[in-house]
C-alpha cells in the first residue's frame, strides 16, 4: 500500500521524500485500523490535490514566536506534512521550555489526529492538540450545523508505545459514519438526527441531514465551540464559520501543545504511575461477561499486530477508486 | 452571604484574609448560579475542615520548576485558595514564556472549576485546566466506578468578561445530580444507570448506584482517564484510584495551563475574531421556536445580573444546615 500510494503521490507532483512521508501515514493509519482517515480517505486527498486546495510543495513559514509559542502559516500544504512538522517543532519548544505550543493557520485536514499524538508520545512527550473543521455539527438545541466537530487529541508515553485519545466532538466522526454507511451497519448508540429531526442510529440518514449528535449533547457542543475559538485566536487563522464559506474544507487552524515530562520526573517512576492507573482501570467489572475494558489506543495495538500479520482489509469499492487515481 | 461565610470560616481557624477569599468564591459561584459548588457545598467544606482533611493554614510549596512549568505541593490546603494561587502563578509563567503550566499535587476540591477560568480569562489569558477526583464514574461497558468525572475548564477573554466552559466528564456533575434530587426534578436526558443497570433520568437513582453516564459514552470515559493520567504524572500526585482508597475525597492532582494571548496578536483584532465566531453561532436556527443558543458562560452573566439585583435563591434546608455550622 505504501509503495502504491507513493507512486500515486509522485504522479501528482510530490517530491520523493514528501510522497513517502504521506504514504507512510496513510498506510500506518490503515494498519492501525483507522481506515476512515487512512486508505478510505486517500482518494479525496488526491482529489483536493488535483483541484489545488492542497498545495503539494508548500512548506510552513514562521509568523511569530514568543517564548514557548510559535505561530506558523501552513501555506495550504498537505495537512499530514504540516502537522508532522508542527509536532516536531513543538517537541523542540518543549525541550527548551518544558511546555511548548505551535499554532498553525492555513493548513489542511491532518487526517488521523492520533498520528501526531503517537508521534509525540513515542518520542517521550505529553501531547494535547486539536484542529477546527468545516461546520458539520449543530449546536445543542439547533437544527443547522454551525460548529465543527473539531477533533481533540491527548497522548502520553507508555513503555515503548503510547496512550492516545483521538476524539471528534460528534458522537461519531464523519469518517466512521461513512464507514458504517458503506458497510450498511447500524450505529451502537444514537449518532444524530434524520431529516425530520428524530434521533437515529442510521449513519446514512445522519450523513444526509448533516446533523450528528455532539458528544454529551450540550457539553460536546460547548467544547467544540471553545476548540474553534482557541485554534482561531492562537493561530490567527480561519474559524469554522469562515472555512464553511469555501467550496470544500481547507485552510484550517490547528494547535499543538507538548510537554517534556523527562524534566518533571524519573522515567521509570512515571511508567510505574501509569501502569498502576491502567491496572486499576483494567480491573473494571464489565457489564457483559467476557468483554474487556480497554484504554484509548489499546485496541490499536492489537489491530496493528493483526494487520501487519494478515494484511490490511480494504473495501473493494475503495480500492477500485484508488486504482483509478 | 459573604459576611456570614467569612464569620463561619474565622470560627474554624481561617485568617481574616483567607476567610474572606474563600467566602468571596463560595458567594460568587452562588451569584453566578453555580449553587452546587457555591452555597450548597459550603457545609461539606466546613465538615472536611473540622475533620482535618482540609488544612486551613497550609500554603503551597514549590517542588520543581523548569522553563514554563512549575510543580507545586498543595499541602492539603483549601482547594479554592490553592487553585487561585496556582492560577496566579501560571499567569506569571505565561507572561514570561507566553505559555505556562502549573501542576499541583496534594490539593483539595477546587469547588467550581470555572472560577479559575474566569480568573485567568478576565486577566487576559487563555486558560485550560483540570482536576482529578475520587472514582465516581464507570468506564464505558463497566459496572463499577473506577474513573473520576475529572472536570475540564477552558476559557478565553471576551470584552471585559469571558467565555468559560466548565464540564465534568459525567453527563451531569454530582453537584447537579444532588441539586436535581433535592428539588425532586427529573433530568432532561439519561444521566446514568440505576442499581439494576438500566439507563435512568432519576438523579436519586444515579446517586445511589454511583453509576453516572460518561459524556458521550466511551468518549467521555476515555477523556476522563487521560485527564487523570496527565494530572497525576504532571503533578507527581495521587491518581483517582489512590484518592479513592481514602475515607473521603482529598489530596487531588490538578493542572493549570495559561497562554498570554497579548503576545500573539492585537487585542482588538482578537476581540473581533471572537465576536464574529459568536455572531455566527448565535444565528443557529433553534429546534424550539423562541429559544436562544447560548455559549458557555453566557447564561452565567444573566444569572449574575439577576442574583445581584434580587438576591441569591437558597434552598431552606441548605441554609438551615449553614446556620448550624
Amino acid at each position: 500500500m505504501q509503495e502504491y500510494f507513493t507512486g500515486i503521490l509522485l504522479k501528482h507532483g510530490f517530491t520523493q521524500e514528501r510522497a513517502l512521508q504521506c504514504a507512510e501515514i496513510f498506510t500506518g493509519s490503515s494498519i492501525d485500523g483507522i481506515y476512515t482517515h487512512g486508505v478510505n480517505r486517500f482518494p479525496r486527498f488526491i482529489k483536493y490535490v488535483k483541484e489545488g486546495f492542497i498545495r503539494v510543495d508548500a512548506i510552513p513559514t514562521l509568523e511569530n514566536k514568543f517564548g514557548g509559542i510559535e505561530q506558523w502559516d501552513g501555506n495550504l500544504g498537505p495537512g499530514i506534512l504540516n502537522a508532522i512538522f508542527a509536532t516536531e517543532n513543538v517537541m523542540r519548544l518543549a525541550q527548551q521550555h518544558c511546555i511548548g505550543c505551535v499554532a498553525m493557520k492555513n493548513t489542511n485536514h491532518w487526517m488521523r489526529g492520533g498520528t501526531y499524538g503517537w508521534q509525540a508520545a513515542k518520542a517521550g512527550y505529553v501531547f494535547i492538540g486539536w484542529t477546527n473543521t468545516i461546520a458539520n455539527m449543530p449546536a445543542w438545541g439547533a437544527k443547522d450545523a454551525r460548529l465543527g466537530n473539531n477533533p481533540l487529541v491527548m497522548a502520553l508515553p507508555y513503555n515503548d508505545e503510547a496512550i492516545v485519545l483521538d476524539m471528534a466532538m460528534s458522537q461519531y466522526s464523519y469518517g466512521s459514519l461513512e464507514l458504517s454507511a458503506m458497510k450498511n451497519e447500524s450505529l451502537s448508540v444514537y449518532g444524530g438526527f434524520d431529516n425530520k429531526g428524530n434521533l437515529t442510529k442510521d449513519p446514512a440518514a445522519i450523513l444526509t441531514s448533516n446533523n450528528p449528535l455532539p458528544v454529551g449533547y450540550w457539553k460536546g457542543a460547548g467544547l467544540a465551540l471553545l476548540l474553534d475559538l482557541l485554534s482561531t485566536i492562537l493561530s490567527g487563522g480561519l474559524a469554522t464559520h469562515e472555512i464553511s464559506k469555501k467550496e470544500v474544507e481547507y485552510g484550517l487552524s490547528q494547535v499543538f501543545i507538548a510537554i517534556d515530562i523527562s524534566k518533571l520526573g524519573n522515567h521509570s517512576a512515571i511508567t510505574k504511575t501509569v501502569e498502576a492507573i491502567l491496572k486499576d482501570y483494567h480491573q473494571s467489572i464489565t457489564v457483559e461477561e467476557g468483554t474487556k475494558i480497554v484504554y484509548p489506543g489499546e485496541r490499536v495495538l492489537l489491530t496493528r499486530k493483526n494487520n501487519l500479520a494478515n494484511g490490511i482489509p480494504v473495501l473493494k469499492k475503495v480500492w477500485d477508486e484508488i486504482n483509478s487515481l
